[in-house]
């Protein structure tokens, strides 16, 4: 029945990368179109401009004025803001560019929480061209958490087999051991608990939860991150009936939290490098990220504006797909869950 | 010919642990056996003890009371601390073992020293073991750097297909940016492309270098290490004729680093976990250690004592083949090298 598939807004990124071009690679797939109902956030203008000159399918796309989802297969694109063409493919930031791939988010994250669609797939903004026309959002997490009214986002980085929450993400490393407090480190393993078991179908999630130092900090030999914050979380989870374990060394957890005979559901890793070092090594195309701990589902690929490629219409969609599929799967879970 | 094989002393690790029993395991093996010339630094009681209550083949051993290498395919014991029995399989830390622990490896560097073996294979020490006895080494590379002289040495992990040398390994996360300095960074560099040319095989070794930032910095807004110490580090190693490339985000930079269309024959990693991570995700059983920058060649198995599963006789002997395996590569490219 088309009305019980998920509805799934896509916003378009910045004009002047791979964005349009990985949308138009991903939804030119007949089995992903017709498994959810979707819509791009973002000009038709410039999706039809990248679409003839990479010489890719855009048949499916209708353009829409207002606010309205295709079920016939199509995919609606929502043209927002009046873009120039000349910014398709162009390869650089621009201040237009950055301006109109935030308003893509701000609409997005509007229909998510008026609940208009299940699910927000967001393709990459670039923060100079965001910084070029006088916005102040690094990232689209931020954005995100300040609309939604959210205490704490968390991103998740899927891939390879691999779920892998983090307590902190872009910070210089020198600054990454002050930051990590029970409070912090607690309410991770909170936030990916419950996405675990609302969204991802896990009945009772194994949580795997890394030390910071080398060897896990070898009983405070090198460190004491471990004893001041990281147990004292995983007491407190575990007080609260979270399945977690922990703090175990980060070149050891990984092995064991994918593949057939995975002893954790997903790890909790301290910081950018240690989360994302196993992912992208199993999954360098297809790592998708989630941000957890907002109101709304959301997730992205996991990779940027691609300037230097984007002539070359060689952009790979799929870590977009997987960004779709992950959209998808979550907003079925949460829809059987609230019916 | 026999004598042109390369003579491999192994050090028997702590007598309480995994080390007889992977070294019987690996030795049983007859074309590994018969590709070199062993002897082994430890104690032929314990080995023929460990042998009978696990059901091990020992046949191949022969107790020798002075310094001499069989090269019928037998192995040679050099039997050197009077060890009871009753270390075999004890599965926890005693001073005797930590004392008999590290003569043996005091004995290989001797010999290795001496050119009496080519190249010293170590298994585990147990450092709580070590400090019971009194002794002030808390691993084999402070005392192997000690005994041989060596200004710097540098740890280097292979397995999975990658090369791994590290800037630092076992400190807290804490200290690691402070360590992260110029000369640290070039020294290991050039370290690690001589053992590439005279060791491994590399005629012009491509070396990557990682960022100690996520993003390696982006440009200095997360951390100022790759500014001020890495990308000097580089472009002085350019400037003597090194192939080296980055600072590279670590996040990306192992992907290109393994498997058929490797960009880089090696990786410099900053810090523990951003290279054991990727290194045992990939070759979690069979990883090897080997200590650059000595006048020696020694390798290593990547595990440690084990005391946990010392009694079911299932310790794994890969990691040990590997490190055997990787001796004798080193040390017939020494010898081409020096005929």
């Amino acid at each position: 029945m088309a009305s019980s598939k998920p509805r799934i807004g896509i916003t378009m990124g910045d004009p002047c990368g791979v964005g349009p071009e990985v949308i138009l690679r991903a939804l030119a797939r007949k089995p992903l179109r017709r498994s959810a109902r979707f819509v791009v956030l973002g000009s038709s203008a410039i999706l039809n401009d990248v679409a003839r000159r990479l010489d890719l399918d855009a048949s499916f796309l209708r353009t829409v004025r207002t606010f309205a989802i295709d079920s016939g297969g199509r995919v609606n694109v929502l043209s927002i803001a009046p873009l120039p063409r000349r910014l398709a493919l162009k390869g650089g930031p621009t201040p237009e560019g950055g301006r109109a791939s935030i308003e893509f988010v701000e609409i997005g994250i509007k229909l998510a929480m008026d609940s208009q669609i299940d699910a927000l797939v967001t393709a990459p903004i670039n923060k100079r061209a965001v910084s070029m026309a006088g916005l102040p959002w690094p990232d689209h997490t931020e954005l995100l958490q300040s609309r939604t009214g959210s205490k704490q986002a968390v991103m998740l980085m899927k891939g390879g087999g691999l779920r892998v929450a983090m307590v902190t993400t872009h910070h210089a490393l020198r600054d990454v051991p002050a930051l990590i407090t029970k409070e912090r480190v607690l309410g991770v393993i909170r936030i990916l608990n419950a996405a675990l078991r609302d969204f991802l179908g896990f009945l009772q999630p194994r949580i795997a939860v890394c030390g910071l130092n080398p060897h896990a900090g070898e009983g405070g030999r090198f460190g004491k991150e471990e004893a001041d914050a990281i147990v004292p979380a995983i007491n407190a989870a575990e007080l609260e009936g979270i399945r977690c374990f922990g703090p175990i060394p980060a070149d050891v957890v990984f092995r064991h939290a994918h593949g057939k005979a995975a002893r954790y559901d997903a790890v909790v890793a301290m910081y950018h490098d240690q989360g994302c070092i196993p992912v992208k090594l199993l999954a360098f195309e297809s790592g998708v990220n989630v941000t957890l701990g907002l109101p709304i589902i959301r997730t992205s690929p996991d990779h940027g504006t691609a300037y230097d490629i984007v002539r070359e219409g060689r952009a790979d969609p799929r870590s977009m797909i997987a960004a779709i599929q992950m959209a998808i799967a979550m907003a079925r879970r949460r829809k059987t869950k609230d019916e």
